[in-house]
């Protein structure tokens, strides 16, 4: 399936699927497909396929409520992929052949050549690897899109791959359409459907102290000369955090910045917009109504400055390492040695997916993980003596910010990162069981690189699935 | 400092420094250094300097067991780092300035530029960057290495980095020789002193049937064109496990193979003496003394089939990617969902270091983790409920591989791996253990995508602490 947040998902198929699906059932029959897509998509596809439990296997991504209630019920199984490895991996052949391809279009040309949707995600994989498509061609899709894609097809699988001849985040290395041979085209659909991304509401209170921490340690970096004065490319993740870094972008003093990331929320517009940013690369395009009208308002000055590329590229390791990206994420929780969990609440239950964060923060030239404090009313603290599951490495972790400030961890030791941590990223009403953690720690761990208690190291979260808060 | 593995590394300098720190303390007074290197090095360098108390933060890898007990018992500060990320985030610059650089070399031309000793390691960085340079001109060493070496002068800060035109793992793209600036050196001490790698002694039962498990593996990845008949570029740690993997490939028949490493061992020399290895991509020579000789008794048939290169290009994702290396790495312990712990032995004491197998196992076409099923006779298992550390997530760790068998976790969810991993590798006297705790997992986890009993989950390496086995 076509999708990459809930852009450019088919929105017909997928929901004729669940009532046959449903009907299906009714009559007593086992009906249930795998589905593969970019990544999220929106509710005429996960959310309506897994109310009528249609889904067996998905990957690499889902947001979607329903299918996430289903996942952690054990109803669903579910691969949470690294983004950028999900194109590769498919071509590898590991994970079994793909059926049929359902693409959402902006239109097909005479050629048979496709002018891709909103997003792009893995849609070139899906084509080129599906035995039979089905195309749904959008017509609520603004045809000005068109030009606005970049598919390159120069990858293959070793030991035939070369260098990916991309040098800038705004370079264009390949063709603004999706090849598509005709013959496996079984059915085109027309539908005329909006995307359902959300208007995220304003910043609030907790995440405008995120972004005004995150802000000033960029300006510190410029001027201590370790950032060029307009940044490097700019990665954000998607949500109210980095929405609220983004707009606080929109008022510093930096010279027109560049972003090479995996989607475009509406702040990054915005800074599109006003010309802070001369040029965003990404894999989606994840606007709200508001901000999907401005891009359509404001197409002609903005078509050229957004490129939407393969998610194997928008993601890619060789480029994000060369482009030196700054790599900004959300978090579930870290521990105080700079674990990151992004994914799995309280070890077990999974939010989300790791998504494209790992592709990320390791190739980044400073990765940066954000979220508030505390959670559920400060019952939760995102600072945990030990993290409940492991997606980033402390290696891959170089900046926590909460709330609550900043901790610049680069070029430290496990033991003075909890130090900092503790101080300058933990809620108040934490720290001093943190601290108290950390003292004993340092005397009583099997070790003292990473001093550990390895009996109370899960406990809070254990504390909080008993009682509801991780307060003792 | 040069130096990677107990190669090329300065044998007199770190001596006669260690004495003059102990004389200091003999006086009462303060004297330590901050050691940076390739990776590992040799007793005469962090052995006596540990020793000597002279390191007050070492990075980005140790493996010595003086500097290992001052590690764990909180007396050095240890930054444990990707290999490959050592001399860009260098260059960055958060890491503070380098004063002195000493490396050992084989030779001095005639225009000040050095001949690289058995390691490259980060020494183009390190003299580059230091504001002084002292020179070991080790006459132990072979001059016939002269032309070995590939030193790559190409890299640069963003926004300035370009593609690594390197599609092939012998292909050169470099230099021979480091470049000097004559007014850097302050001094040019001549030494005569030997590597210090060790002989591995010949493969034990259980190594043998790591090799067995595994090699069969990639026969059948063969036999079923998920690999090129010469399979692709090899990466392997070091280890008595690696070096019987190694082994059976010598009576393996594949056609001429190729590796792209970060250390030619013992077993990997032989392969190329064989004509089973075309040729071989490395950081180091880490080659045992009888090895050693075998490579200067073959030099004029091995010289050109062996490039030694800087770590940040041995071990760069970008190249590791393009390559597709099947990445071949030893842990301390595994859990039943795939997540591995090289690092902490029972989460908090450092055995060495992360290494290089972040920065292969992300990127590799196929990412193989082995050790034996159990350690301490029988007392540890090596699969474990949930790692006490986590060196390389799920998503990173796509096979396992343990004496009792091979587990293919690839395409698999989290509850997927799990039944495989217990069924596959884990050590008959842990695996009923291990089923208890996934199905009871299973009814009574927070969540079901990754099933998760909190207050049991590090529980085997507290039974481990507390009375010196994981059995109950």
């Amino acid at each position: 399936m076509s999708g990459f947040t809930a852009a450019g998902y088919p929105k017909a198929v997928p929901l004729a699927m669940a009532r046959r699906i449903e009907d299906a059932h009714g009559r007593g029959e086992k009906f249930a497909v795998q589905i593969w897509s970019g990544a999220s998509t929106g509710p005429e596809l996960d959310g309506a396929l897994a109310k009528a439990d249609g889904i067996e296997f998905r990957m690499p991504y889902n947001s979607d409520p329903t299918a996430r209630d289903k996942i952690n019920s054990g109803k669903i199984e579910y691969l949470d992929m690294h983004l950028s490895q999900v194109a590769p991996m498919v071509w590898e052949g590991f994970l079994g052949t793909e059926d049929i391809a359902v693409i959402e279009v902006t239109g097909i040309r005479a050629d048979g050549s496709l002018i891709p949707s909103t997003s792009v995600g893995n849609n070139k994989t899906w084509i080129d690897r599906a035995q039979k498509v089905i195309l749904e061609v959008n017509r609520w899709q603004n045809p000005a899109l068109e030009g606005m894609h970049d598919i390159y097809y120069g990858t293959a699988l070793p030991p035939h791959r070369v260098p990916i001849p991309l040098v800038k985040p705004d370079d264009r290395i390949g063709e603004p359409w999706f090849r598509c041979d005709p013959d496996k085209v079984i059915a085109v659909v027309e539908t005329d459907a909006p995307d359902r991304n959300q208007t995220l509401p304003p910043p609030d209170t907790q995440a405008q102290a995120i972004a005004g921490h995150l802000l000033e340690f960029l300006h510190h970096e410029v001027s201590m000369g370790r950032l060029p004065s307009n940044l490097l490319p700019l990665q954000s993740g998607v949500g109210s955090v980095a929405n609220a870094v983004l707009a606080g972008l929109q008022t510093s003093s930096f010279p027109p910045m560049t972003a090479f990331t995996e989607v475009i929320q509406d702040s990054m517009l915005d800074l599109l917009l006003t010309g802070k940013l001369a040029s965003a690369s990404s894999a989606a395009l994840c606007l709200g109504p508001e901000a999907m009208q401005r891009l359509t308002d404001n197409m002609a000055e903005l078509h050229d400055r957004i490129i939407l590329r393969p998610q194997e590229i928008s993601n890619h390791p060789e480029l994000i390492r060369r482009l030196g990206c700054i790599a900004m994420n959300g978090m579930i929780e870290a521990d105080i040695y700079g674990n990151v969990n992004s994914t799995h609440v309280m070890g077990s239950r999974i939010m989300n997916g790791i998504g494209g964060s790992g592709d990320y923060a390791r190739n980044a030239y400073i990765s940066i993980f954000t979220a508030p404090s505390t959670a559920r009313n400060g019952a939760i603290s995102t600072i945990v003596p030990h993290v409940s599951h492991v997606d980033h490495i402390t290696q891959d972790v170089q900046v926590l910010v909460t709330d609550q400030g900043l901790a610049d961890m680069r070029g430290l030791s496990p033991k003075r990162r909890a130090s900092l941590v503790i101080e300058n990223c933990a809620h108040p009403d934490f720290r001093p069981l943190l601290k108290d953690y950390f003292d004993r720690a340092l005397r009583e761990s099997y070790g003292l690189q990473t001093p550990t208690l390895l009996s109370e190291a899960l406990s809070w979260h254990q504390r909080f699935i008993d009682s509801g808060s991780m307060h003792v």
